[in-house]
């Protein structure tokens, strides 16, 4: 039996090496008037911003640029908003990180609205966004967070009454999607080990979904075979080649579309109450999760007995996969999910993932993480014990 | 190497059994004046078609409603067009066959124009459509042509100097597609095998077109995995099981997603002018073709030694799948092969596909087809004296 399913839309893909390229031929069809959302050091520093800007004068393209160096908060938004709400902007375009592919996402959403993103953020603001926005064209410079694809932007609040809550409407999917893996060639290498493994994070999430479809089930799956290829060469001899760097950004892209269409689990339900409350990189907290919850799911789900069976089997079939095997063979279900488990493990500790007690996160802080975490679309009905114990592994 | 690919935009997609019931929720998101362009027969048979004027009217919709029999000629989208130009509609939702959901894509776009649609076909006209339409739901009866996520109309004018072309504009996928396997029970065994073979085929092509992508193959392989399952059943004991009709639908789905990005190869190639010249159902066409397009494209590229080899390993990929395997063994390559071919002509024989001799094509016809006939993205370089044997195979 085929499960029902919603898919939304996707933006226009542009995938491959040197792509960025196209966006001159590109801007002209929105409007000559552009807002560029840029990262905080690595693209000025390779040279690249320098050669898209001389690119840009030389087709006589109007465009501004801000530059965002850390996860975009409501202020920022706010601010960025009012400074071009009378600009007539016909485009925008955010080249970067998660962070940046969020901030111009949000601000292309918030630009046709007088208020507060505040109003709008889910369990922040009681409005919800109609979708009307200024046309929007994401350039990701990191194999991360997928935001490339997605409806929804996360917005920031740290502090005690911390937050990391999100902008969302079908319509904020991007209009377009380049993904140039030359751009993630200067990416350092503690991050892109974050954030391969939120990338891994989120297709193995979006995979075991309790809301996963075939559709999704298909592309994650084939995220997953590529990121998992070169995620401990993107960090290591293969940093500088394409190649590699394609792998990631194809898995990453994929991530997207996954979870966009088929929610996540345990892993980015603990990742909103710790990023809201402490001061950590997204991609950190979902790397140094992963292997615990992937650990505890598929404990609870083996106690579960013929119940659990269904959702053991997707695991195992990632073991598989992590095996160089595609066929799942029934006997092996048990051995396939510890190699899924030891794979996470040693990609974990092969890559260096920061533990949670480097970012000032004490014993003392896990029953209040706990108390905030979400299940999302967990396979496993986690009670709060298990939760905790995620956590208090990765202090 | 991951190749350069580009992915466009699909339609927002609502899949499963009963889920027609939500385009009741639905219209009214976008105005309440619409037009419905419906099949000829099995959807009043059914009983299906008053059930849904009698919701309509109970929900206050204001709607017309017209009924195609046939495959789309451009005299019909004008006279369609012309009747409704001064109606403001704000919706069309189409639900029936390929021809169906082709000719409410076509009235869609054209509704925005003042002249014939012939002035728009690639091939026909010189003018290049700017895709802008009336919104458009496509609700498909039969599993076959995957038009609901496509963004391409095939239109098709009869007679000596007949064509089959399409009006096509990234923009004209449908903005939503309501799949409901419940719709195609009705479906005629006759009917549900030449769309299944249909679908199969765009599938095919698609996964071993010279312009498929890792994204085109994922979604390919799956569609592939549940329409093979399912097609005999569909056509003999599981024709009203609604589980092996969702599994065609979902097949059928896929290979129009599959085939709007990745292209299609010499069947289709041949269908245009065969479909052009001769009054014959277009899945008749594919299915009759596939077998014997596939032998030879397997033959040709088995010659080219190694320059042929990794199409041939998907070719192999197809077959390993028809054998209930995923893992490819390199040394079976050629027996997996086999497999596909064999597999094709079977259901080819148990479906009873028609030969292209039932519809008065005689051997006297075949150059002139092959002299329009198109390559396509095909993967094996067909010279026209292997063209022409496929064809003749199948008279």
């Amino acid at each position: 039996m085929i499960s029902p399913f919603k898919f939304a839309s996707i933006p226009q893909i542009i995938f491959g090496a040197g792509k960025r390229n196209e966006l001159y031929n590109i801007i002209p069809k929105f409007g000559n008037e552009v807002l560029f959302v840029i990262g905080g050091s690595s693209l000025y520093q390779s040279g690249k911003w320098n050669e898209m800007t001389a690119m840009l004068e030389n087709k006589a393209i109007n465009f501004s640029s801000i530059s965002i160096s850390s996860e975009p908060s409501p202020r920022l938004i706010d601010d960025t908003v009012a400074k071009f709400r009378n600009k007539n902007l016909k485009l925008i375009v955010a080249i970067g990180g998660g962070s940046v592919i969020d901030a111009g996402k949000a601000v292309s959403a918030m630009l046709t609205k007088n208020e507060s993103i505040k109003n709008y953020l889910e369990g922040v603001g009681n409005k919800i966004h109609d979708g009307k926005k200024i046309p929007y064209i994401a350039i990701p410079t990191t194999s991360g967070t997928g935001s490339e694809a997605t409806k929804n932007a996360v917005i920031t609040e740290v502090g005690p009454k911390g937050f990391k809550k999100s902008l969302r409407h079908d319509n904020l999917v991007p209009n377009m999607a380049i993904i140039d893996p030359e751009l993630m060639i200067s990416c350092p290498q503690s991050v892109s080990a974050a954030c391969g493994m939120d990338a891994f994070t989120q297709l193995l999430e979006s995979y075991i979904s309790s809301k996963a479809s075939l559709m999704t089930d298909a592309l994650a799956f084939s995220g997953m075979k590529y990121l998992s290829e070169n995620i401990l060469l993107a960090c290591s001899d293969g940093a500088s080649d394409v190649n590699v760097r394609s792998g990631m950004a194809y898995g990453s892209l994929m991530s997207g579309i996954t979870l966009a269409n088929a929610g996540l689990g345990i892993v980015h339900g603990l990742a909103s109450p710790i990023g809201g409350i402490f001061k950590i990189p997204h991609g950190v907290v979902c790397g140094t999760l992963l292997f615990e919850a992937t650990k505890m799911n598929i404990e609870i789900l083996q106690k579960l007995g013929s119940k659990g069976k269904l959702s053991l089997r997707k695991h195992a079939q990632i073991g598989a996969l992590l095996s160089g095997k595609y066929q799942l063979e029934e006997s092996k279900i048990n051995e396939y999910c510890m190699k899924l488990i030891k794979t996470l493990e040693k990609w974990t500790n092969e890559l260096e993932i920061d533990r949670l007690g480097k970012y000032g996160i004490e014993f003392k802080d896990v029953d209040k993480i706990v108390e905030r975490a979400e299940l999302k679309n967990n396979p496993a009905n986690l009670s709060k014990e298990n939760i905790k114990d995620i956590v208090l592994n990765r202090i």
